[in-house]
Order: C-alpha cells, then sequence, then structure tokens
C-alpha cells in the first residue's frame, strides 16, 4: 500500500478512512473543546491495530488549536493549560513525590528540529534545589523534581540518544521520563497548530530529526510520555500527497473521464510507481516548512513548556491522583 | 503561460527551452571550469526578450558549483575566486579607487533568508578607516572603500529598504551598490549550489523575503551589482512544477497512451487549471529548504563575503581597469 | 581633578556632592514611587552646569528599580508603564500623529552592548501598514507612524551612526527620534535596575560601544529622547574608584591614622596618579559586566520596547497633549 | 594568607614567587618556542605541593600565545598543533584506538562561559561511524573513536555534570575523558591568550561556571585530560588584587615613605582585612571581561577543537605511543 510519512497517528488514522481501510483494534474519539480548540484521541489497543496503524500500541492524543501559531499570550496559556490536563491524563504515577526527567530532542542548530532543546531551555528544573535544601524550600508539602537534559544528535555527539538517556537514568533514577520532539506531518495545515502526547514514547524513524532508536519503557526501563509539534512535511510526502491527489481526481473528474478510465485500471502500486519516477532524489533531503518558522518555534517551545511547568510544578500533580 | 517562480534567469531561461518557446533578444552562453563549475552567462538584449523572460534587460552570470555546499575550505576559495572575477568584469567602473556599500538583504531571523545580513558580517570593512587615517593606512596606493549595511525587511522597520538604501547614499555617496540577497530557485538540485550575479540590481518579487521595490540604478542614482544563492524553494513551485511534470509524462508515456492521448488535447492553460484545484491554499507560506540550511547558511555567506573581499579589497581591484 | 567614567547624570550628581562641589545651573528631584522604585531628575539648566557635569543641558530622568533585574512579568509591565510615562514627560511635540524612528544603537554581537538592536527587534512596528492602508487600518482615529532601525557599528558599516541616521531621516522625515542604548555606569549596584531617558540625545564619548559624533537636534534637525540602561561598568572606572575609596578611607581611618596624616597631605591630583601607576593598561578594553548579563539584557529589552509600545502604540499618545 | 582566585596553575605559581613563598613539592618549567609562544610546565609532585598551590598533584601545562586572540588562521593552526603535541604527552593510553568523550563544559547562554559547549560543536566526531561501518571507513587501520557531549549547567539540567558524565561513561565506555572549560584567570593580560591542559581533571571550585564536584579519575574511574583558557576575571579579585598592589607599593614607595614605615607593620591579613572592608558586595556575581568576548569565545573554541582533531583524529594518535 502507498505509504505516506507522518508522525502524527490522528492524520495515519484519517488516512485510513480516505482509503477506506477498516480499523481494528484502534478506538477513536474526538472532542470539540470550542471553536478553535479540537482534542482527538486515537487508541491503539492491539498488536493488529499497531501494524496497520505503522505506530506501537498506547494513547495519542492530540490537541489542535487553530490560533496555536498566532502572537496571543492568554490563549497560549489557554493551550498550556490543556497540555497540563492531557499530560496529567497519560501520567501512570501514583507516588506523591515525583522525580521527572524531561528530554529535549532534536539539532538546535536546525531551527524546526530545535523544537525539544528550547522547551527544555524554559522549563522550571527543580530537582537540584530540593537535593540541595528539601522540599521545603518552595514551601509546599509535594513538589515534584524537575531535571531536564538536551542530549543532541548523534553527528553531534558520536552518540545514540538511547545511550545518553539510559546513562543518564542509571545516575538520577527519575520515574517518569517526557520527551519533547519536533514532529513531521503529512499535512501543511497541521503544521505548528498541533500537540500530540502520547504514552508510546519516541519511536525508530520519527522526529524531524529520525531517531534511529527508541526511547519507549521498553528500552528505558522507565514510563516515557512523548510530546511533540509537526514543525516540518517532508518534500516528499507533499508532492507524492498532491500527485497521489491528482492521479485520484483523474480517475474520478468527468472532464478527465476518458484518462479517468484508464487510470482506474491502475492499481495503487502502479501509481505509486508513476508517482515515484516523477519524484527528483533530492527531495529526500528538503523538507516544507513556514516562512516564519524560526519566530513560531520560539513561541511554541514556551506554550509546551509552560504545559509542563504547570502539570508538574506547584503541587498541581497531586490533583490528578486524588 | 504556465509560470513558475525563479529568481535565476538560467531557470526561466532553460524552461522556455523546454517548452520550446523561441527566445528573441536573448543570449546564453555556458563555459564550463572544470568537471565540478559551470558558469553561465545569459544577457538580456532587448525589451522583448525582458518581456518574455520576465525579467530586466542585463547580464545575469550564474555560477554552479557542485560541490560549494560541502565542507572544504580550499574549494570555497577557489568559488570566491571566481566569484571575484565575474564581478569585475561586471563593475561598470573605471576610476581609481572606488566606494562601495555592500547591502545585506533580508531578514537575520529567518534562516533561509538570513544570507545577505551574514555576508555582510564577514566583510573587511574599510571606508571608515581610510576616511580617518587616509588610503596609506593600508599601505596601497589604491585602495577602495568598502562599507556595509543590514537594513533589515519592512516588518521589523517600518520602512521600505529602498528609503533606507536611498538616504544612506545620499550622505554617503558611494560610486556601487552591491546588494546580497537569498533566492528562490525552481529547482531543489540548485539550492545552495548557484550563485547569480547580476547588473541589473534588485527587482519587484524576487528574493526568499520578496521585495516589493526594487534597488537598481533608475531607483537609486547609482549602479548596483546584485549577487544571490537560491536557498529555498516555494512550496507551491515544487508540487506545481512536479505535478506539470507528471501531466506531460503522462502525454508521452506509451504505458498511459490512452491516458495522453486524451491529456494531449488539453492546453496548457488547461492542465495549469487542473493543478490549481488540487493545490494547497496553505502552500503559500510554505517553502522547500534541506534540513541543513542553518550550516549551509553559515558557509556560503562566507564564501561570497570572501568574493568581494577578494573583488574589491586588497587592490585587487586595479586589475580589471588596466 | 578625578575623573570618572559614568553615562548617568545621576551618578555624576552624586559624585559632585562627595566630593562637596557646589553645582550651579543643575536642578535635582528624587521622588520615591514604592520602596521598590525611585524616580530622579537631573536638569542642566546653564552652560556653567553642563560644564561642571560634562555633559549637555538637558533633562536626565532616572528610573531605578531594584527588582527589575529579576524575573517577574507584571513588575516588568509597572516599569514599562512608568517609562512610557517619563518618555511622554519628555517629548516634545503636540501635533496629532507623529512619526518616530526608534535608533536600537550597539552592536548586536556584544552581548552587553545589544540592548539597543533587541529593543527595535520588539517593536510595535506601525509606519509601514499606516502608509499602505491608512491610519484605520488600526481603526483608531490617532495613530503614531513608528519605524525602527539597527544602524550597527562603524567597524562593522564602516559608516558613521549619525550618517546612516541622518540618511534615513532625509528619506522618512520623522518628527522624533528615539534612540536607545546600552550604557556604562560608575556603581556594580545600578547594572540592569537603572533607566536613564533624557532630551538630550546621545553624545560623544557615550555609550557602552562609545559613540564618536552626536545624534542630537542639533547634529539630526529634529527632537533626540535617548533611552539608555548601564549593563557594564568599565574596569579602569571600578578599579580607579575602589582604589580612590580606599585612599580616601586610609586619610580617614583611625587605625591607620599615620598614614591618614601623610596621604591627607595629598593633593587630589597626587592620588591619582598614585592609583594611575598601579592600573594595569589591558584594563582599557575591559569591562565588569554581571554573569547572567546575556538574559538580562533579553528581559530588560522587553521592559523597554513594552515601554515605547505603550507611550507611541495604541493611541495613549494623545492623552499626553491634552 | 590573602588568597587570589585563579584557574591557572601557573598563576599560583608566580603569585608564590611574588610572596616569596618557597615552593617544596612543585617543579616549573619555562620554554620558550618563539617571540609569540612560551610553554610553561608546573607538576605538583607532593601532597604538601598540592596543599600549598590550593590545586591537585598532577601536570600543568600552559601555552602561552601573545597573537591567540588576534584574527589570523596560520597562527591558529600552528596554536592547535601545539595543543595537539601536548595533549598527545598528557594522554595515558597505550591502546591502539582510543575512545574518547570530550566534555563541553559550561553554560553556552553565558558568553564567557560558552567556550566548552563551543569546542563540542567543532569536533569531529566518529564514534557513531566506526560503530556502525567499522574504522575502515575512514580508510585507515588506527582510528580512534570520538564522542562528545554538552551536559549543560544545573541551573538548566537540575542534574550535577558529574552525575550526567557518570551515567554517559556507564554506557559508552570511553577510555579517557577530555573536559573543556572557560576559566577565570587573575590576571587580564591572560585572557583569550592561555591554554592550560592538565592531567588532573576539573575540581570544584574551578571554572567560570564554579563547578560543584569534581570530574577526574578519582570521581569517574576513567583518566581526565582537561583543556581551558581563561576568559573572565572575577570582579573581586582584579580590585583585590590592583589594591593590594597598592598597599604594597605604599609600604615600599620613597614618595610615601612615611605611610609605607606604618603599612609595613601591618600583617598581610590586616591589609586583606583593609582591603575587604571597601570592597562592594555586588562584586561577587560581576566578572571582568574583554569587550570583544564574543568574539574571541568563538575563534579560540575553534583552535582547541581543532587541537583535538590533530591530536586524536587523522591516526596522528599512533605517533605518540610509538
Amino acid at each position: 500500500m502507498y505509504q505516506i510519512r507522518t508522525d502524527l497517528a490522528l492524520e495515519t488514522q484519517e488516512k485510513m478512512q480516505e482509503d477506506h481501510v477498516e480499523l481494528k483494534g484502534v478506538r477513536f474519539l474526538e472532542q470539540k473543546i470550542d471553536k478553535n480548540l479540537t482534542i482527538s484521541t486515537v487508541v491503539i489497543e492491539t498488536e493488529n491495530g499497531a501494524k496497520a496503524m505503522g505506530k506501537p500500541k498506547g494513547t495519542y492524543i492530540t490537541i489542535e488549536a487553530l490560533d496555536m501559531d498566532e502572537e496571543d499570550e492568554d490563549y497560549h496559556r489557554e493551550i498550556s493549560v490543556q497540555l497540563a490536563e492531557v499530560i496529567k491524563k497519560l501520567v501512570p504515577l501514583k507516588k506523591e513525590d515525583v522525580s521527572v526527567l524531561v528530554v529535549g530532542l532534536g539539532n538546535r542548530e536546525v531551527t524546526p528540529d530545535a523544537l525539544g532543546p528550547r522547551v527544555a531551555d524554559n522549563l522550571f528544573i527543580t530537582r537540584h534545589i530540593i537535593k540541595e535544601y528539601g522540599k521545603y524550600a518552595f514551601g509546599e508539602e509535594k513538589v515534584n523534581r524537575i531535571s531536564s537534559i538536551v542530549p543532541g544528535v548523534m553527528a553531534q555527539t558520536g552518540m545514540e540518544t538511547q545511550e545518553i538517556i539510559r546513562g543518564v537514568i542509571k545516575e538520577t533514577k527519575p520515574d517518569l521520563i517526557v520527551a519533547v520532539d519536533a514532529l513531521a506531518a503529512r499535512s501543511t495545515k497541521r503544521l505548528n497548530r498541533t500537540i500530540q502526547v502520547t504514552d508510546t514514547g519516541i519511536n525508530p524513524g520519527s522526529g524531524v530529526g529520525n531517531h534511529r532508536h527508541g526511547l519507549n519503557e521498553k528500552t528505558l526501563g522507565v514510563p516515557v510520555i512523548s510530546i511533540g509539534i509537526p514543525t516540518v512535511v517532508d518534500a516528499a510526502t507533499i508532492v507524492n500527497d498532491t500527485m497521489y491527489n491528482l492521479v485520484t481526481a483523474l480517475t474520478q473528474s468527468e472532464a478527465f473521464s476518458a484518462i479517468g478510465s484508464s487510470l482506474d485500471k491502475l492499481e495503487d502500486a502502479e501509481k505509486y510507481e508513476l508517482i515515484r519516477e516523477l519524484l527528483s532524489p533530492n527531495l529526500n533531503t528538503m523538507f516544507v516548512t513556514p516562512k516564519d518558522i524560526d519566530e513560531s518555534v520560539k513561541r511554541l517551545s514556551f506554550t509546551i513548556s509552560e504545559g509542563l511547568n504547570i502539570a508538574f510544578g506547584n503541587g498541581i500533580m497531586q490533583g490528578s491522583h486524588a
């Protein structure tokens, strides 16, 4: 079957529907908060569902906010509050004081891949203060210990991210990992307007920087929540996808009925082959990104870090396991 | 006729050839320096030629270097030397000591548009030293006075670039303007591998940042050389273009002869309409750019500034008017 | 007499008091807003006063806010509001719609000198929108036209800042210039906690980057308000000053009465000579700056730009000429 | 005894000499390479020597290059070559293929503390390539595996640098750590002109960022070479030191013989107390740094990374254990 590249479970699910593929073992729920804000939940429940979706079993929650990329401090706060709620829903911990390691994935030097490092820059870090002065340093009874690391990418470090994080976990023993990463979407209209939160961690092949190894409970021994915003569409995906639409349109168009009937006889695989031949090999190292991506990543990293600050800081955490 | 967006005269000329349009009033010359390096010259000689090309009369010289985007200091120097030769060919001045104002166009905060500002950062600036200490400060008889400015973009300044440059020219009276800008190409394979040098200045609608007003001899009263490197392809262009290729291929393909004969009857305008319908409106604010654009712009700005340093600095200038 | 380097009229005035110099032609007023915030006004009324102070005639208003350098968004807003009030007090214009050019002085690449460029980055720029769509674009009857420029420093541009600004003024004809610059103070305790606003413009020798030429009504033909925050103390000043204190203390100390009586006989000039001999010549290119200056400049530039946005934007301006 | 703050063993040794302290257990060697370049070696051989010097036992090699801070690519290469020689002298390994983890210490956001992170940015990283393709990927028989990490500072990560590095060592098992850090000197004339290389690692209290825990063979279980360039002088140190010189000068000066004889009777402790009283408490969070520190750190990080590339890369390593 013709494959598209997307890190959003929501888009994979949509594609399945477009293609009239019946999905077993996958639940889908959409909740319209207001005219700007929609929260969708995809739950992959079975191994068959996972295989069909090309993504591991688990829960994928997507916050879509049409105005998220605009400059409006109050709205950002609103999204941060929603994000905090979603995180708390997925956090599988029942302890009083939680130790959380936030991992800012991606490459600080490549703008659309810099989301993770920039989120780490803005976090309210507490672990060292609590370790030094005790939790009463914050005048609260229950305080979560937040630490963070920006591991860099393999070309810079010579190490797999997994190796670095596994080492840091051995030494600092967090209860939970939160991995933040920039994602690739299928549709440009989702760029910088969508936050995906999952309890499945980071998986091979995902992210703008394309991780080779997973960061998940199986590989790290600790639960991993991952948070991502799509900041790019692979150039090959955008061309592939629009051309696929073209071929499909031709088969349905009345104006082009003659062509339609010919193309109709083509299998999906043949259509895909036809498209492939015309695609420049250069496109593999290219991505599509909005003109104002530098400014957007700066702003969105703040929305996410605030969401994490609200979710884990300020004792709000306890609310979730009352 | 179906229009593509490109700031490279070379690509417009290629497109004309593809479409079998006979170009009058346009001369073309290609010179293969070695297996890596090709220098092409497009001269638009008549108003008819200008109209057909959608670009003003003048000379457009393109340096294409396959390895230009790779890390190799020596090769970069080689390109800088070639660039200096090309600049000196186009510089219309015969005076002994030339006063040159280099204008670094574009937006420092948007990576693929930051080429101009970064070139300005690396220049060898001499005007203030010569003004203070005389030209013998450099122990040379002939020294060019180099100054530079990064005017910023209109959303940052509230002023047209033209207004700022015209003001600075009035006060500092340079003999020549060199405007450096990031360009949009039609083909991804030209990104970060091509330098275009022209004697026509900067024209409305060109550049990654899309200038609204021209910077040329007519508007500024001083000759303007412009130097650009394509760093993006408009997302609409890449999809348009690949889809156009698809439709064309279908009309020619034996395998799809039935479709071919149907599409063959379509006019270009109809093909274009067909494509337009399928294009997402979001694509208008998107561009396609290589994954390592941050690193590339850093390196390429150095290649250009060295070219300018060689062309105008170090008394090499005199060679050109011997 | 022993000279200290400071760009703050307030510190010059304090030094005069310490030295028991009677100041004629200089008025001083201190207003304690609350326990964190003090506003001081130095008015140099006569040429004699100007000579004694080493600063031109005019009004120098200083906002001192103890918490200004701390992270607290609300407090910042409070200072921005105060700053807007001070600016409106000094703005000598009575027209309905004012055209203001904000000049961000300093060097973007040298952290403690980057205040001006960063303030320019955060401004709400309106001139181009009003020029294109008319003032009703903002749904207001009275809208000020705000433009801004970051001219860079002479080593980067080869031009005096004065030349660039004079050119831009000729082309765009603003009613008022606001020049923002990082300053040098005498005392480290004022760094990042003090805003000086004056109606005298920028004068030779001032600023972290040490301007060679003035930007004031006389040289530009337009009124110039200048706004500055001290971000450095010259290393020579800090050593000079502390050593001067030492020598003074020795002359007064009971414990060192023997030394005291000897030093007492020394003239100020002799004391200064003594100090000079011990000062390393290296200190001339050094400055003293807080460890977190990068973070401070980022934050403070926001406080100032918000002050300007409040003062000139949002129609608040009209209140001042009611 | 009066203490000065310096991370350079060379300066501690000089201070001892100035104060006529006889140093036992410390060897000193100075080697003048040419008029620009001096290499000094301080070897602390005994625990008594270590106590007197306030630094652990080991070898401290200092490369002083007067022109190091100037723009001259060739000269930089020369220093890089010298640095490579010094590193190879200190590297205690005899294996064929060495696995080296370079740690870029310091805070990327604080310019004079960004040396370590910037060195890491420029390294030639090989570990991941050798792990994937074998050492023949480089067409060499002996290739060292270079990896690197920028751990960040505790306020950003909530973790001790030691915890992070210990974790990464457990996972990736390097043979050698090279820790790169920005240092504090006593004298401004050494800033950006001096490289210290030691086999003692990083020790508590050292560095611009003031490390709380050591990174050395004892705490990490792996040999640690440390490389540093002084980029700041503590403001307190510079004032302390100049004032101490003043007091000393007064005791010796003929002109001030009366004062001299009085001060002569003071103990060092009393002199120190006298100085302390006059020092502003603000100075503790201030440092003295050159005006062009941003540019210097950018250049110097390149000199060090090239030194490391030469020392470990390109098979040059084998020469050292032939």
